[in-house]
């Protein structure tokens, strides 16, 4: 941690941090330059960080040396993670998560239907998808829209898997529904919005399910990492970072997908990095040239809305591929991969 | 609802639409110009809302005319509205919300111990606050971070309310703590990184007692309405709105307060205003001037932080006030309020 | 300056990084902690900061410890700047910008006619302004909307300064017209969209005109005073910095106002600051209550747009005022300026 | 142009708007439904847009239905423009801007001496960069920084391109130097902090040169059209765009790149896109990933600085790649390019 005063601080300022940072356990280092006095501390950051350097008479700013992200971070931890959802299906080879095979997700925006359900699932496995997505329980910007059909929701997609041999994603959103949804889905999400919700993360930290954790729409990269950290404290080490799109002032797409967040991410964690192109732009006919643009960056995998009937879908349509538009992007990210020296998993 | 289609959308295009249209129930308006054609639909916007116009063929862009906000707009409820809360104890004025008196909510950030709540509370009632916060469920960015007091603090909370007078507010973060809280507290506070908790947001518009809602980091003025609409919408009508600093690209303030959301609110909306100038901009020298600027622009009550030893608090000793300087401030705010004719409430 | 080392930076990292160091003259000091080396460099920053240290194999990150203004920071000019502005006209009291009393810019957006203006300087020197702005040449997003009346506009200006006693206030947009302009004008304007033109920062810097610099739409305040510095450098000490709206997510103001910029600026350095509200708010029912918490906040001064007819402005006239609605406002802000001992020049 | 207006607007304000609209010569139609009152202009919007509606008393709101950018927009000009450069020696084939094949623009952020462009220029030309950039004009946030060889920088430039065959492209900043660089400079570039000086986008407007325009830091796509507009409105037709990078809250980049920019821009215009992800990410190690997934997006060019020390460099040494690493980024865009069917120019 360095710390450096004001120009107009006084010796009776460096002295009273000098022994404060003393007594807890650490050791200043005063460095008196011609503009300014400079203290750095040498020891466990995490003390200090707790500490509220700034509220000292003569603290101009303090700046942290160390990352907050311990298990998250790549420092102790320098091999990328790689983890295998399965199906539970006889015969079917687990899906590897982090390894040097893109994992493509795909299916509906929410479960709407049991017979939807399946025609998707079976047309998305047709096109060469290696889970199955589908939300259940729906975070909606108002009260009057559709909420999801809930634990039926679930069946349904317990269902889909039984039958194509998808392992399934979907969203939790309540505390409450933790130990319910981690009975059945292979892999939890955590929202966007509830991306530091940090009960739920903590909730999900004791499940020994993967965990795929959104980027909030305004979050910074080392608060994603810091909800990553939420989630493994507990114990749970199986963490997926996803970046989602963040909120920017332009108004021709729905977010902003940041695609540099592919590589930073990776730089900074051992993690697994996935995109989600749907949300991020929010119409159709941007989704494939942004998942190519992920998977060029190099993420390890994609998560895309599929709906065979946009104009009836219950829940963000106008993002949705037609199965014949998510067929002809798989195509094209196969040659992308392939560019890189990586395979979609099939 | 307007449906602007594309130059190159066909009469089929347009003939679907209408189609769809009229099967809503609805009536579409086609008017055709040189360069676009409009689609005018009147009637009840919130069937039309929920559909996905702009996955239909053809569609450029689609605008709504109606806000989405029923509950907690003016349109239907063009009065002010105003409730009270009380402390309970015999002889205590309740505390008017949304009136002409500019109510001031003191307190730590977090309850740190009793004795140190007790201190606080007798400091920030002497100089005229008329409510006191402290947090019990501390929303962290760390793990590793004070997490709070929990229930513990909850009780301190109560004993400062009997001993001063002050009804209270404290945050509630878990769906599952909402029956506790709300059993205590006088007022429940929905923090800015739960806005779109929407779970929690409809359990404590099951409750009898008044919400505040904090606008997420990144949250638009119009969310934050929904999210106000999602309490009403169980029954709850006694919501406050809170401005509390919006994340942006500046780095010499923790957030930036948006002033003009105070204005723009009340006009938009009969729920009373409330800024926390403390976590819009995270240090103390620049929470007068913003105090001052809040009532200047109309707020209808402030929150700001207070502590006596900023320098040991356990969560956001920059921002916090000295009791002195809340006393210096509590003297500018009365005079600014007087300025437009207001008070500040005592 | 603080350099700080990647985990596995070498030994051979930490000597080349020192010996470039001391080859510029400077002095390194380095500290090896458990977990990161640190270099901190004492002696004058600016040698260092025009390197790009972190193209150095090894660095993780560069801290800077000095502010990178010099003549527009308060450290080596800690008393207020004030520098007065005059029409010219026997018997008129200069404009003290500055000082205790806040100045008031009132006009129109655009010079549209010379009845207009002179209308309008009327209308505001009779309600209080001390200033009369107008714009001669305008910055249009669109090549299709009205450009200005360009030097006839100027003219114009010069007559209502003559007949009402009011130092006026112009933008510069061209490099070309800066030596026309600043002959005319009293104080010259560099717009938001100009605030990093540096060759028009550097001509204005060499007239003996004060400089009114309005911060970016997307500037830092530390870009914002970086630009001062560039005028400053030039030899033209007299700037004014202007706060007029930032651009976010949000939707319902034209840009988002940071009134906690009039404090941040205050400390960071001796300049007046003054805000603009009417391009902040862009509506003009919200200038009022912005205006009035720009004083609040401690302004020195403020600008604001009035047209009697914003129906036929041609440019911004939603945002105008009325000439009844700015004189309300003058009522308002001459209260609020009281509040916080400070008085309104007239 | 549609008109919202207020719930509460009279039978007079609704005449007063169609009254107005008329005498415009245009034709309104007003509908009336049970919430809102809305006004439907059929027409030349183009008249409409430099009204301003808001101001009209009743108005709530106003949304334009066309497009404001004509000649930058595919509605009258749906096939995409292309136009060739030239580096004049005799046997060199012109480069094709905006066709299948891809274009690579390299070369130093600065130039800073004979020697150093020459030796950069070889090495570009050498790994399959198609043109060749470098900054003789500098733009730099200090006044303190190194601004630039000017015109001796211009004159090595055309040197390199008379010895490599490379077409040059340099930043203008002062419109006074327009004729100057467009006579020796291939491309003009005009930066992000300049995208809205408009009086320089009408200078270049007036040249036979291509120009390439840079999104500002904080421009909107619909903005950064305008500014294509500018200038093709003066008659110069040979615009392309450039992403660079946003500004936004993350920090661990120094912008934020937005790919989805490829795809909406080449939707709605017909100018080709290029892509700058040396400025957007800010450091080497990021460039290879961004500048492939701007391949992957659909890009019609890229533009990445090179330089063989980058330690040395006189401005933007940490996004700098080495020769190696550029020549390493070629051979991945090669496969990423022939994924989705296009070339790199060579």
């Amino acid at each position: 941690m360095i710390i450096v005063l004001r120009k107009d601080a006084t010796d009776a300022d460096v002295e009273h941090i000098v022994k404060s940072v003393k007594e807890w356990g650490l050791s200043p280092n005063v460095s008196r330059g011609a503009e300014r006095t400079v203290i750095g501390i040498v020891g466990d950051e995490s003390v200090i960080r707790a500490k509220p350097l700034e509220a000292f008479p003569g603290v101009e700013s303090v700046m942290p040396v160390l990352k907050p992200y311990k298990l998250a971070g790549r420092d102790f931890h320098p091999e990328n993670s790689t983890f295998s959802v399965s199906s539970g299906r006889d015969g079917d080879d687990p899906v590897e998560i982090g390894g040097n095979k893109v994992v493509v997700i795909a299916g509906p925006c929410s479960v709407e239907s049991r017979d939807l359900l399946l025609e998707i699932a079976a047309t998305v496995k047709e096109s060469g998808a290696s889970m199955l997505r589908g939300g259940a329980f729906k975070p909606r910007t108002s009260p009057y829209a559709f909420q999801g059909l809930g634990v039926e929701g679930l069946r349904y997609l317990a269902e889909a898997r039984e039958q194509y041999g998808l392992p399934i994603i979907t969203e939790i959103m309540d505390v409450r529904d933790v130990e319910l949804v981690a009975e059945i889905s292979d892999v939890l999400q955590i929202g966007a919005r509830n991306m530091q919700n940090f009960n739920l993360l903590k909730a999900v930290g004791r499940t020994s399910r993967p965990v795929m954790i959104k980027r909030g729409l305004s979050s910074t990269m080392e608060e994603l990492l810091m909800s990553a950290e939420y989630v493994m404290s507990e114990g749970n080490a199986q963490v997926i970072l996803c970046e989602r799109g963040i909120r920017t002032f332009e108004k021709m797409t729905r977010n902003t997908l940041d695609v540099s967040a592919v590589p930073v991410l990776q730089r900074e964690s051992h993690l697994p990095v996935f995109v989600d192109p749907s949300h991020a732009v929010g119409h159709w006919d941007l989704v494939a040239p942004t998942a190519r643009a992920a998977i060029a960056a190099g993420a390890d995998g994609i998560m895309v809305e599929v709906h065979p009937k946009p104009e009836e879908a219950l829940s963000d349509g106008p993002q949705a591929l037609l199965p014949q538009t998510f067929a002809d992007m798989m195509k094209q990210i196969r040659g992308v991969a392939a560019a890189i020296g990586r395979t979609i998993q099939e």
